[in-house]
């Protein structure tokens, strides 16, 4: 099993996405900064991994405080937040785990120094694990989807490599592979960063899934030539509404979809869902450098001095999109009322425990 | 001004386009074997390049005959003519070419060979100024369909490095900028090849035109944007129906303008229009190597083995245009009558000069 991240003694250990799919390298990051740098560099990346590589980031910065008490682990607390929270500003999942790191803090008081470490550890842990069982849940939930054989197009990395392990997106592939159905996938390339050819295609092949590599331009002739019967993709941020930020060049493949007649899922786990932003106007998209486009694999490839646009991601708007897959459910449309079922369907049953 | 291709005595000169934008070389064929494989390994490229490339390097092989007649000439066209027309499949401007060459040889039974050689090697020369000329033109008919200022997205390159110099869908931009529209070009990077980061890029930074260079799968999200006030695009074959094979990707971008209400037009010497081929689905497709895919500048960036699609093209079909820019005028729906139309208006005009 690829083990995305991990919590050591030593520190997070993560391997390095910068290197697949010719290296496989693992790098130990042993301070909470050397994760944010983790981060920030893409050294892990995916909404879910990016959440629970921040929590144990925090775990790691509380771990490691002088602190004699819970008032003065405080400061501390905000500085490290502060700094993973500055590191990617899309994925919802981020900003969702420090915000149940720090509500643990508060929960802890009462408790010495060490106490309120190991339940730090603990949570971050719990996190991870959590994360697994919910790609694990949506993969039962969205098999029934997928075709019973043929062409599932996917978009950037939604695997094991994005999340702790199994995939949003490639946990229903997974999942319905495991339950006999004969999928091919088509892996977009997904430039700049090329998280399709580098770790899709690195992760399925792993797994004996068989599996094309196209470049992102093909997607449109691929689906006018019959080879694709659906498209799953994962999500950075879900608003209220059912809008969905995912990896730049999903909206163009929503478009296609929806011209050529083809269901176009989104699988994503419920960390994702941001109640809080109404709809996808409200996103913020992450702008990269621009050297992400001119230069690749250290070869210039554009002119000097060239503009360049580099928005990480974009936004998909609900109308587009025939059922968001999470762990406590489907969703479809209209998704207003849907999300907020989910949302309150456990609520109840949390409050009724 | 850019020298895509050139007679010399050494040879046929070309631009390496494989090496632009971070090296300017240039390389000479010295025989027609040589110019083949410059069609092929694509330092030459673009259908209307490469149809003149090919008069030329006809003109090269039958200036290097040893035959001391026309009848001893003949099986040599022959075998040089089949080299040729072997290197790409889709752009139909090099099997016109061939053509239009091999009809010239006919008509010179009576010619003494040195009269022969002379003649050929003319009509390269004709053909290559007949295609500025035709760019030129295209440019006039075209620039009022841009719009007075803002974005125009082009895929690929069809630019003077697509041509014998000015362009087809670049030469659109450069007269509607010379005519004082105030244009900002977003130029598609156009996996695998990059012709736009590399080239288009390139051509257009030098006449000091404002370019954007993104990914492929940023189209959609610029569109979504307002950053696209039309798509211009160049074209490797236009069947008798309208529908248009043009660099692969071309096709995503057509769908993309009509979701956003954004004219989609296509520019092209009529040279390109094959009224022998009812419609796309009679265009033949180059697939080229998966390497192109799996490598780039020598670095590996998908695991070993994967499968991969690398079709060079794919086919707009003829409802997604909003109008083919020619030379000999504009064509507009229904495209079936409106080409027949540009084809007999000036078949009537030469049958009466």
């Amino acid at each position: 099993m690829i083990k995305t991240l991990e919590w050591t003694n030593a520190g997070v250990r993560f391997i390095d996405q910068r290197r697949l799919p010719t290296e496989e390298i693992y790098v130990t990051c042993g301070n909470y900064r050397e994760v944010a740098t983790a981060i920030r560099d893409m050294i892990v990346r995916g909404a879910p991994a990016i959440g629970v590589a921040a929590a144990m980031g925090i775990a790691l910065g509380i771990r490691d405080s002088q602190a004699g008490s819970y008032s003065e682990l405080r400061p501390e607390l905000e500085l490290i937040c502060d700094t993973l929270a500055r590191t990617r500003p899309t994925a919802v999942n981020l900003f969702w785990a420090i915000r149940r790191m720090r509500e643990r803090f508060d929960s802890l008081a009462a408790e010495p120094v060490e106490q309120i470490k190991r339940a730090l550890i603990d949570e971050a842990q719990l996190m991870y694990l959590a994360d697994i069982a919910a790609c694990e849940a949506m993969g039962r939930n969205g098999a029934v989807l997928m075709p019973s054989s043929g062409g599932v197009l996917t978009h950037c990395n939604a695997g094991a490599l994005a999340t702790c392990g199994y995939g949003t997106a490639l946990g229903v592939i997974r999942a319905a592979v495991e339950a006999g159905k004969k999928i091919h996938v088509f892996a977009d390339e997904t430039r700049p960063f090329l998280q399709g050819s580098r770790l899709t295609a690195w992760e399925l092949t792993k797994d004996g899934i068989p599996t094309t590599v196209i470049s992102d331009n093909m997607a449109g002739a691929m689906m006018k030539q019959g080879k694709i019967r659906a498209v799953v993709v994962g999500a950075d941020r879900i608003a209220a509404n059912g809008d969905v930020a995912n990896k730049i060049g999903t909206y163009t493949v929503a478009v296609l979809a929806r011209e050529h007649g083809i269901p176009f899922y989104v699988a994503a786990p419920w960390s994702t869902v941001d109640l809080a932003t109404p709809n996808g106007d409200h996103i913020p998209i992450e702008q990269r450098a621009a050297r992400e486009v001119t230069h690749f694999a250290g070869k210039q490839i554009a002119p000097d001095g060239i503009a360049v646009e580099n928005p990480a991601f974009d936004v998909t708007p609900n109308r587009y999109i025939a059922a968001i897959i999470t762990e406590r459910g489907i969703a479809k449309t209209p998704y207003s009322e849907a999300l907020q079922k989910l949302a309150n369907s456990v609520e109840l049953s949390t409050a009724s425990v």
